[in-house]
């Protein structure tokens, strides 16, 4: 069997996770790759590594991983753009082939890397850059390769989805279950990235672009986060039959790409309604194999591990073929890549979930409802219920029809501008996910 | 590009399909196949196949098509297992790369297949005979390629799942369910292989080989169809907090290999309880990942071809590399594969659902619990009712903790000898498939 060596930089929570299997099932994942892969040297700006690595060499210039001459494959494991950058287009102009968990840097660094990879005829893989070990970038490349992808619609944030999930399950309030998700490091210190659906967009753009065979494009997502979701909203959704998922939305019509991230009411009865805590599953439409789903754990040691060894497991198996024989990154060649017409957050359509609070007087609900009737806007379901007696504002909850943002928004406004309305009308979107 | 000739025989459902993606998608599918692929010749018995393939040559004798030396990969979809050997193996003989999806076929002869295969230096690939559409093969032998699987379940039989949908949700009764499927071309006119779980057995030995690295070995799978369920059972096992769901089991630990293909009480709030009608999935519990779960249609014209099309766009892009480089047929080379120790059913763990009639009289429930408790059964779950006045009989419904059927057996024989308890003990097995 063919020696594959392998650099690891970034021996934290995921490259200990990757070194630790490598040692156990060895055996198995040599004979899968048909070559006898080995970690021969690790970089790691720290002198305790997370896991007990032997006589392995160990740089603290992570750099002389990406220029060491025995080295096949490059595991970046160390996040961030900069630094990341750096270290990847090293890595690639010293001819070796780069496995990544990046999803930030292939977001937005991606089109560089994969020209620069092809140049040199490498190869970059980053399966565990979306949905950790859930295997959804081989599938949408290969499994689904002879589909037109609809549209996709993923759980693709662990730690927005924890908070959700707690809110929904226990009736907690967003700051009280953030503090935990912190507290068990499911959220960094900085949870930012995660409850501002930053890290969700930037999957949805990595997503987007193999489903569709678009360009990388993270400017053109509209981008929602959980901090502004109340109790309230969870628990009139429950009544109407609905569950609270942030969700990472992509889809490819006649008119364009749309791109989005953002709580979504979807049916409860929904399997994608069913994926709670920290778990991750991605919904796929396509025309030939109709709806599918992927579900399994987004983030963690072991699980993000797994899909950085099974892309080193299958460039090690075809790392002396011609590149034209590789999957490409991005599932198809890159200059094949065509950029669609990106629609406007304005002209998305989607149903909605409004509610407002309202003076409970004769025909307020009828000024309300009438406007949403002169902008043609149907109501699905409603919901007003009785109050005690001593209190003038009642909640009204509605959901519409499906309609464009910008209709919508007109219809907001006036409601607003109702005399018999107080304050603001909150809206989220609602997906029935079955078109 | 290079061009890549395909050679369909069967152009019935699936590869009309087949034949219709291929127009359809064809630019998509060239580009991601690195390959011109093009499909010249059709072998097929019928002179109106099921599509208009113009000007395509076509063969009553579907051997023509493996003997034509234009032809790259003859895709089998004329189903059977006599028939369909003689062609695959003629289709190796003469170099041909082999796409099918016919279970049978690969559970009863995969063996003699792949070592022609092997030796022939040609593929054969068969995603498509897993669960429809649903890449399951990919994602386990790639996907998860660095993983030990300790166990995956399966619905992997679309008739059964929508006959015990039906049954469940509108309270019908099996035989009547049975003949809209058959009405509705869900089940074949001799439904015997669905129903009876042969078909699911098929399946589970092409998905136990992949996932453990044995060989397939569909005799020693325990196999029990949905022919005896009775509609009262699910109403107890909903009342219990658990769906009835047909699944195919396949688990590895040190004792040995399990296979069993048997209707399966599962917990109603897990993701599997909400795959309904005709629909598949496969959860896969992994040393790395932990569980997973992937979910589509499993049968039907366009999901099976989209399967059959993954295949072929993976053949076409890899075809002139060393065959030491393809991803072997069931995830590592044939002479890695190692028989297991197969658990007999006896002792294969499982928790179980005990259902009796019983004499409503003092102490009859007490006789009948204290066999459980000497056999060292415990009880997680009791259901009693009261019964109207007049009837003397009440029904006893039971859930057990794990352990072997031949203690259960042993148990359930000594219930059925009391006096105070009537006819035969219903049993049924029940899987948390948390472990």
């Amino acid at each position: 069997m063919k020696p594959v060596n392998i650099g690891i930089c970034g021996l934290g929570t995921v490259g200990s996770g990757v070194y630790n299997i490598l040692q156990r099932n060895a055996k198995q994942i040599n004979s899968r790759a048909n070559a006898a892969i080995c970690v021969t040297h690790v970089g790691s700006r720290r002198d305790n590594p997370a896991c007990d690595i032997g006589e392995t060499r160990v740089s603290r210039d992570i750099f002389e991983v990406a220029k060491d001459p025995t080295i096949d494959i490059v595991v970046e494991l160390i996040g961030g753009t900069s630094v990341a950058f750096d270290l990847v287009m090293m890595s690639i102009k010293h001819g070796k082939h780069v496995v990544t968990a990046n999803k930030a840097l292939i977001a937005e660094n991606g089109a560089e890397i994969f020209a620069a990879a092809e140049q040199q005829g490498v190869i970059v893989a980053f399966e565990a850059a979306v949905a950790g070990g859930i295997p959804i970038i081989k599938a949408l490349r290969e499994g689904l390769a002879g589909n037109q992808i609809n549209w996709l619609a993923g759980i693709i944030n662990g730690t927005s989805n924890f908070i959700l999930t707690e809110m929904a399950s226990k009736g907690r309030a967003f700051p009280d279950v953030l503090a935990e998700a912190q507290a068990k490091g499911y959220a960094e210190a900085d949870p930012t990235f995660d409850i501002e659906g930053i890290d969700a967009a930037h999957k949805l753009a990595i997503l987007a672009s193999v489903a569709f065979s678009i360009p990388l494009n993270i400017e053109s997502i509209f981008v929602q986060g959980i901090t502004q979701l109340e109790q309230l909203d969870i628990g009139y959704a429950r009544e109407l039959g609905y569950a609270i998922k942030h969700l990472g939305i992509a889809r490819q019509s006649g008119e364009g790409v749309e791109l989005r991230v953002h709580p979504t009411l979807v049916p409860a009865a929904s399997l994608i309604a069913g994926v709670n805590d920290v778990l991750n599953a991605v919904m796929v439409d396509a025309d030939a194999l109709g709806s599918s789903l992927y579900y399994g754990r987004g983030a963690g040691s072991e699980p993000t591990a797994s899909s950085v060894l099974a892309d080193i497991i299958d460039i090690s198996r075809v790392l002396e073929n011609p590149p034209a024989t590789w999957v490409p990154a991005l599932g198809c060649p890159l200059e094949v890549l065509t950029a669609q017409k990106m629609i406007p957050v304005a002209d998305i359509e989607t149903c909605y979930y409004l509610r407002f609070s309202m003076l409970d007087t004769p025909g307020a609900l009828s000024n309300a409802t009438k406007i949403m009737a002169d902008a043609g806007i149907s109501i699905e379901a409603i919901i007003q219920k009785e109050q005690p007696a001593g209190i003038d504002y009642v909640n009204v909850i509605l959901v519409t029809n499906r309609l464009p943002e910008r209709c919508l928004n007109a219809a907001v406004s006036e409601i607003e501008d109702l005399s018999t309305v107080q304050g603001s009308v909150t809206t989220l979107r609602l997906e029935h996910l079955d078109q």
